[in-house]
């Protein structure tokens, strides 16, 4: 496993705010390399810019469960092309078809929760017959077809915003709340939430991003904040417990957040903390927005109940960076996401344009 | 300023599983010395027990402030030490009236939330022209009476909850969940929302406590989890984020938490992300108690809009025990109090009884 520093990227990120122009506008999270899969590690953002190369199943199941690689968008890319590199694998140490299926279901199964990483297994699984470089062709195109999609969402969501808002943005630019990290770190291009703040930037809508810090593993202050850093968008961070009191307090215009599955009754599974800020925005009247690929609503998965929700290692709670910060006995509980009502939603956002599911009088799109 | 370890107290707490009967049922976070005020730093807990002697105003101010003693009970019993240990102060150095009235001002406005230091300060003010001794006869009267308000509050919440929740009883015990810490460590006897808790606990009708982490500071994993540990109370420790999936999901019976301020319309202000239990509790259609003693109640403060919320240092959001956590220029949001509109609290538990301000047919008691 080889581990790589790339120093201008590097230098890029560490003083944003020094050069915008020498910043990425996006990053990749996740390259195939001919032998193997570059994964941009996220654990170790802002610090340190970190490529991880992985040409073993174990790796790449292992970067998925330690959230080296982290995004519903990202995850499609990592499971298809996962599925590439079980492939080279088998042909090297001969694998019985048995044991490339075991593998690629261990990928597949890495974490429950999000429907892209099943979908990007599947796909790329769909051109074995044609051979190694025929999967590896299909990931790219999914890894095309997801930027694609992401400048769509941003489109579409800028566009909904602007005339939802209208007369707000009158009054001047928007104060907008996010949560965990959807942007470019996420997916393959700008991202889903955090495209739509990039686009709302663009377009001078943006007057400050509230960004929820997304306990435990803090994707917001260190991979949200990171880029918005990079892109030059004003921000600032916060507690999670911050958001509803900012909100009922009028210092948001709006929410905007990503989703890791959406049952068929338009119920939205997401990040941990999600369906808190999805409660105090219907009771200050402001709308919350989900942003995903439509492939992100599941038609097999009837409700919100029916989506596993990951449970994930106490320690993520208990301690921080090897510091225990609670008593030596004390357990904790430690889901990785949850379920907000779609009657909570105002409006859903694909690369298909926007449904509006608070709204009873519009049916969601199951399919 | 001298720095004291209680190596009986330290190792009763260190390993509460161990052994019930040596651990502390409560603790004093705030005592008198002869000649100063002994506070335990909670700023250490959970991993170290240092009590921290105080003998100058300096000092006082400096360990509010820093939140090595905290809790609007607490900071009662500090605000009137403080008085007599600025009389001294000022008899020792020869101050003038107004060099005296300047330190306890700054007593008082160390944080502008709680009501109860305020109070504290008045309280204990009032007994100046009897002496030193006569103020801390004062003071310690307040930590009496306030552990005999803890008592009351413990009782009439735990009744309350036993006829609300009498049929939910019937099939077991409850889950309950707290935000921040109302425990011993906040207060003089057995705290507020955690001594219902305690009291829930001695009647046998406690499964398990969801203790909300209480980000920034960690409240509840450092302090609240510490307390049920040592008093042997069955609980999990879970990220701030997670209280309103929890909840959502049916795995809450009740919310209780604590109150730094209460508006005169029943409004309550208390640690950040409060609020979004509350809403949670509301959506989910299970009890969002608030208890605090009835001086709490701010007659002159109308609404919770009306109350001063602290804006605390960015830096304990964005970086953790010296670490940076988020990118070098990105700025923080940190206040560390949220209202929680008196529409949503269920029921309001003071030494004097119940109200029940959600329910508008009952007026909110003001004074």
């Amino acid at each position: 496993m080889g581990i790589h520093v790339d120093p201008v990227r590097d230098d890029a990120v560490r003083s944003p705010a020094s050069d915008h122009s020498g910043a990425p506008a996006t990053v990749q999270p996740v390259t195939w390399t001919g032998t193997g899969i570059r994964l941009l590690d996220q654990t170790r953002l802002p610090e340190d810019v970190v490529y991880l190369d992985v040409t073993e199943v174990d790796q790449v199941v292992d970067a998925i469960s330690r959230l080296v690689v982290r995004g519903a968008p990202a995850l499609g890319a990592v499971g298809a092309y996962g599925v590439a590199l079980a492939a080279r694998q088998a042909q090297r140490d001969g694998w019985s078809p048995e044991e490339f299926e075991r593998a690629t279901e261990r990928i597949r199964a890495a974490r429950p929760t999000a429907v892209a990483l099943s979908l990007g297994v599947r796909e790329a699984g769909r051109h074995l017959d044609a051979g190694v470089a025929a999967v590896v062709a299909a990931a790219d195109q999914l890894t095309i077809q997801d930027a694609q999609r992401n400048r769509e969402i941003a489109r579409h969501g800028a566009d909904w915003i602007g005339g939802r808002l209208s007369e707000r943005l009158g009054r001047g630019p928007l104060r907008v709340l996010t949560h965990c990290n959807t942007g470019s770190l996420a997916a393959a291009g700008v991202g889903t939430a955090l495209g739509i703040i990039r686009e709302l930037h663009a377009r001078g809508w943006v007057d400050l991003v509230h960004v929820d810090e997304t306990r435990p593993l803090l994707q917001g202050s260190r991979l949200t904040a990171w880029e918005l850093s990079a892109a030059g968008i004003p921000h600032v961070v916060q507690v999670d417990g911050a958001a509803a009191g900012t909100i009922l307090r009028g210092e948001v215009d709006l929410a905007v957040v990503g989703a890791d599955r959406i049952a068929a009754n338009g119920d939205v599974a997401n990040k941990v903390g999600t369906v808190g800020v999805a409660l105090a925005c219907a009771y200050a009247g402001i709308p919350f927005i989900v942003a995903a690929s439509h492939d992100t609503i599941d038609p097999d998965t009837a409700t919100g109940a029916d989506i596993p929700i990951e449970q994930r290692d106490p320690d993520e709670v208990l301690s921080f960076r090897g510091a225990r910060v609670a008593p030596a006995r004390s357990g904790a509980h430690n889901p990785a996401f949850d379920v907000t009502p779609a009657a909570l939603v105002d409006a859903l956002v694909t690369e298909r344009g926007v449904t509006e599911p608070a709204d009873r009088r519009r049916p969601v799109p199951t399919t």
